[in-house]
């Protein structure tokens, strides 16, 4: 790993595995960055338990899954270096102590908290580590001095708080221990679901995973959501936030372009079908997905490899984080 | 150590030194136990960030101010452990897992959580660290597996989350990875200052420090608050919470208690005065205190040892928290 070059973290909650969406919200940019940047990517394991406190057993599982993901889509382990949040518990200890840091309004007001709480109907049922989650993040990205973060829209606002939490410990510290770190949104923030609904999300059932058969793609896709109010060919449809249209622009190369706007066209016009269309974004969809199969078919029949990649990267990221914790210990004179 | 030997687990906030109430409320205790019990006693630092955030660099010296009570007290290093919280970051990974067997509204209402707002007059500025704090003890008393817990009655809630979260975290690991750990408190829950404030406390300027002179205790008990509506001699005086009285009732050992039930009579009576009282009084605290002053000077002279002691505990105590952290995500099954 060349030192001179500027660290990037970013990472995944293992919840299931990846689909499309997280692909134009951070993947890509992962891919795309990896030979400019030191790389770290994290898999959060401890903060799946956020949702997944009742049936921890499965988290595991959801590690390996996404780090296949990871891995699939062309992230290379030479570059980069993967770690699990769980393996460093010098990550929680920064956390702790930027807790101290935080007020509890603030932490309240993070708009990701407040969304899920409404958004899943918690009331005021959710546990104290869902509130401290936000602050894990920064810890994350903290702990190896991460500079840049590849996020999706929904977690600009722990990117601020990780700005706030590194001058407020730098200051604290009477020096500059941490960078303050700057997001990069994806191109697209959020991906719409395959039946409409403008967040795709396993719970949803409307995703298409990253790990997805031809098979399943071609069902998905046939059965995608369009334009409700277009019965026959012949009606005139609508174009703007049909789905369909979303992943022709989102997921179609410069060589779609004139295709796409050719159907475009016609489909405002009562001149082609849904099939037709939709034959044509299926293999689009295959283009890009195609690849990910042979690479995450080679890491599925390797799992001492994966192993081998998470082990080594967790010792390398861990003395990192050991130098950083004792950074912070030394700056603030504690006795141990 | 002998395995066959119960934990006891307890620990002091270094926010200063501590005081005789401190002694009457856990430090006695500790003493008592320390050859029946595998004892472990920490030094919480990081909880001491609440309320030192600002300025942090005091806590080392205040780790090592309260380290070097309990030593004088006649805590022996050679049969009690003793360790620093923040050298284990085991302890916080424990409590961002814990964190997630806890709801937000249970954490809030920790009685106290709740009484420090009120009595700090915090409002809703008091940080996210503080909403954690007992999270974050009930980690250090399950991370060595702790059974009993000498604390004060403030903490008894502390101890039922912990028997709480214990169980709650067997379940989720399908084993019984920890104990219900059980509270003893002390014989005085809250020794009386001596301004006659309910609470001893240094920000209240009324407490009698363990490493205190001889000419500083004569000064604070000849300043002591008794009895206000006494003004000769003569006058009858009040025994019920007289804190020259709540003083000698509890320092006053069995050789005492003829001569305080002497005064008492008298003093209801009008036929004592306090200076003759408080003469007694300095005598009970100096016979207390005086034989700490050696035990401290000598540990104060060989800071080195000091540094050892704590060093080898942190190591000793490191050991046993890894392999328990282990044990939960062994049985969580984690990918790491």
């Amino acid at each position: 790993m060349n030192n001179s070059k500027k660290v990037l973290l970013t990472g995944d909650t293992p919840t299931g595995r990846l689909h499309v969406g997280h692909y134009v919200g951070t993947l890509e940019n992962r891919v795309k960055l990896q030979d400019e940047y030191d790389t770290y990517i994290l898999s959060a394991d401890l903060h799946a338990l956020t949702t997944l406190s009742k049936s921890p057993q499965i988290i595991g599982e959801h590690t390996r899954q996404v780090l296949l993901d990871n891995l699939a889509v062309g992230l290379d382990p030479k570059k980069v270096t993967f770690f699990v949040e769980s393996a460093i518990p010098e990550i929680y200890e920064l956390a702790a102590l930027f807790s101290m840091y935080v007020t509890h309004s603030e932490a309240l007001r993070n708009p990701t908290v407040k969304d899920e709480i409404k958004m899943k109907s918690l009331g005021d049922v959710f546990s104290l580590g869902f509130v401290n989650y936000p602050i894990y993040q920064v810890a994350d990205i903290l702990c190896v001095k991460g500079e840049l973060v590849p996020v999706g829209v929904d977690q600009l606002a722990h990117l601020e708080q990780s700005r706030e939490i590194a001058r407020a410990v730098n200051t604290a510290a009477g020096q500059e221990i941490f960078p303050e770190p700057k997001p990069l949104v994806g191109r697209i923030g959020k991906l719409v679901g395959t039946d409409g609904n403008p967040k795709m999300g396993k719970s949803l059932g409307n995703t298409i995973y990253l790990s997805e058969s031809k098979e399943e793609i071609e069902r998905k896709i046939k059965g995608m959501y369009t334009d409700p109010k277009r019965v026959h060919v012949s009606d005139r449809g609508t174009v703007k936030g049909n789905p369909m249209f979303i992943y022709l622009d989102v997921f179609g190369t410069d060589q779609d372009h004139p295709t796409i706007k050719d159907f475009k066209e016609k489909y405002v016009e009562g001149k082609v079908g849904d099939v037709e269309i939709k034959q044509y974004l299926i293999g689009v969809m295959e283009r890009l997905i195609d690849p990910f199969r042979e690479k995450r078919k080679y890491y599925e029949e390797n799992p001492k490899l994966v192993d081998k990649i998470i082990k080594d990267g967790n010792i390398k990221t861990r003395e990192i984080v050991v130098k950083t914790l004792d950074e912070v210990k030394t700056s603030l004179k504690f006795f141990s």
